[in-house]
């Protein structure tokens, strides 16, 4: 099964990353663009076939290891 | 509006972001994980109305700046 983590800096946190992309942007001459904010895409191969299960196990990596969830939130996507 | 770009690299390429987590996962006991790809994702509010436009305009920006198209992919996805 695949498992797909979508992680991102919470709403209220700087991203200077995405700062740096939305200025970068603008230099390049595209002006429509209102803001910008980049995260984390982290897409898991799992040998376990039980739907469920996998989404418990993901969320606790998430919550261990693959997030800071101080700053950021998640949101999870698992597939076949 | 607002567009999502996911930025992953292209297979075959190495991720070693990705394999530093696998490790690390491994390391925590989840033994289940068979493969781990880490890329970004890119989430920028557009001032433009037409979808069709915004989803150019962002192809554009993807392709000039957001991604390095010689080892990594990308998806588009435009929402209200």
């Amino acid at each position: 099964m695949k498992a797909i983590v979508n992680v991102y800096l919470k709403e209220g946190v700087l991203d200077p990353q995405g700062k740096a992309a939305h200025h970068a942007l603008g230099s390049l001459g595209f002006d429509n663009v209102s803001d910008v904010r980049i995260g984390k895409q982290i897409i898991l191969t799992l040998k376990a076939t039980d739907k469920a299960a996998v989404e418990a196990e993901v969320k606790e990596m998430t919550e261990t290891l693959l997030a800071n969830t101080v700053i950021e939130d998640y949101s999870i996507e698992i597939s076949e």
